[in-house]
């Protein structure tokens, strides 16, 4: 019997899933809408069948060790989904426990950060390391922090959230209601703000200026960026600017061996990267100078938020 | 015999050192200047000779299990301290190492701030807790950061250095070389710094403004304070409400139980403690407010340093 876990990332619209064995191998896999269930029970029940459908081939060959959740705003130490705002289920979530009934083995959640950092650990660029951070951008800033080989969930089960560390006071909006946290500058609708200040604040042609708020995007930038045109790679300069100071401030934190970057904005490669190193390496503290790697997550091509949360059950199976 | 551990706090002008059993009772205690010796090997030598001449007479009656130091920029893998700014031996010295001569048992060394966090834990507040934070406010400002119950030293032994985070680009120069450090607005400089700045922006009348900057200290200001100086009571406010709202972006980081202020600045009391813990609230994400306890340290009558260092080698020798 081949040993597997079933690795479930919950998004806002999608909520993928993955059979997945101990190397990282996706054995089976599938999705399902998650914002057409106004109750989580529907939701759960429609997971389980879909998921049930996709093993039925390879039913007898495995056996199903655990299953691990990411979910926004997931509570490790409660199994919670916590005043999500991207999910219709509101209030505090028992989803963990809920989710019990289906499958008689461990059934573990966190936040798809974090789980994306464990699989970062287990599957990708940071097998071996004991200290290493992963950040997320995509809508927002996501982050996870290990410290001497173990997640930090802090003592409440909410521990990393870098993306909302407030680095300009009176600064742009956030949705969280205060003003000026890291994900409003770097993000990719960080880079899209920035894009719009920069169209306020220079005069050059740029082909941004004809796209409203709606339609401008992010992967849009990337590619005017490669055209060289001028707002969109100054926006990238931006964005990497302050990312790479306020991940010179973390690694006064926990001092990681490497920072990972993983998501859409991700993507756009050096156009990104070398702005962050360089404002990284100014910001730094001489004694962590050329020490510490920014490196793109080594599983930006697969799905990591599927793979984390296998990862995620995967460490605790082996406890 | 009487199980005990040497704990030794090296500090710019004066080193202490005592004798400490596992609950943290000191049975012999004594110092010796720091500055005098321009070789290590000298120091460590009158050390050892200070300590041997203050056990003397316990000494049939005790057991030494291991030696902790707590120095400036000490690396506990390493052993070494590091191009330590306020000590006369450069570069890197090899210190543990060096002192293993004296005694034949498990020497262990880290910087001051993290050997302070360790006796937080062992001795003081924080008993019990898995994730907390100390926060030293003395001429600079030292932190030490615990999570998952593990002290985190980061991959290369330096890590909790919350003080050298840039909170202000551009901000007051930094005795590090670069600008905008937290440590100079939150510590007894910082306030002083502070003072100076409302001096200049102020009219009110104020004792402060018969100092020159070389007399004018913390405790100055501290005094002026009780006497409702505004100018005083102002410095106080703005250094809370910087520290608060740091520590606020600390929680994002690792989500700590409590954090423990300790150092000369945390013993004015609720004229720190009110700014710091109002701004802390105000500027903390919503899932975090009201948890997260801020404290003055549970050995701020006592020699916390020793103390640490004391503890740094008991947890050393659980392992």
């Amino acid at each position: 019997m081949n040993q597997v876990v079933i690795g479930v990332d919950i998004g806002g619209t999608f909520s993928k899933f993955g059979l997945v064995d101990k190397e990282g191998n996706v054995l089976a896999e599938g999705s399902i809408p998650t914002d057409k269930y106004d109750k989580v029970e529907d939701f759960q029940k429609s997971l389980y069948e879909a998921i049930e459908k996709a093993i039925a081939p390879i039913k007898n060959t495995i056996e199903i060790k655990g299953v691990g959740f990411g979910a926004p705003n997931g509570n490790f130490y409660k199994g919670t989904i916590e005043f999500a705002p991207n999910l219709k289920w509101k209030g505090v979530i028992r989803f963990a426990d809920i989710f019990k009934k289906y499958y008689n083995v461990p059934v573990v959640l966190t936040n798809d950060a974090n789980a994306a950092c464990i699989g970062e650990g287990l599957y990708g660029g940071a097998k071996g390391m004991r200290d290493y951070i992963i950040i997320t951008l995509g809508t927002g800033l996501g982050s996870g922090i290990v410290a001497n080989g173990e997640l930090i969930y802090g003592f409440d089960g909410f521990a990393g959230e870098i993306g909302h560390t407030i680095i300009e006071p009176n600064g742009r909006q956030c949705g969280c209601g205060r003003k000026g946290c890291l994900e409003n500058y770097a993000s990719a609708t960080g880079i899209k703000r920035t894009a719009f200040e920069l169209m306020c604040n220079m005069l050059e042609e740029s082909e941004l200026r004809q796209y409203n708020y709606y339609e401008l995007t992010s992967e849009k930038i990337f590619e005017a960026a490669k055209r060289n045109d001028p707002i969109a790679l100054r926006a990238f300069e931006y964005t990497g600017t302050i990312l790479g100071a306020q991940l010179a401030n973390a690694v006064a934190y926990t001092t990681p061996e490497a920072i990972f970057l993983f998501g859409g904005l991700a993507k756009a490669g050096e156009l990104l990267f070398k702005p962050t190193r360089e404002s990284f390496e100014n910001h730094l503290l001489d004694i962590y100078k050329n020490k510490i790697k920014i490196l793109p997550s080594g599983l930006q091509d697969k799905n990591i938020a599927v793979l984390g949360a296998a990862a995620l059950i995967w460490k605790e199976l082996e406890k």
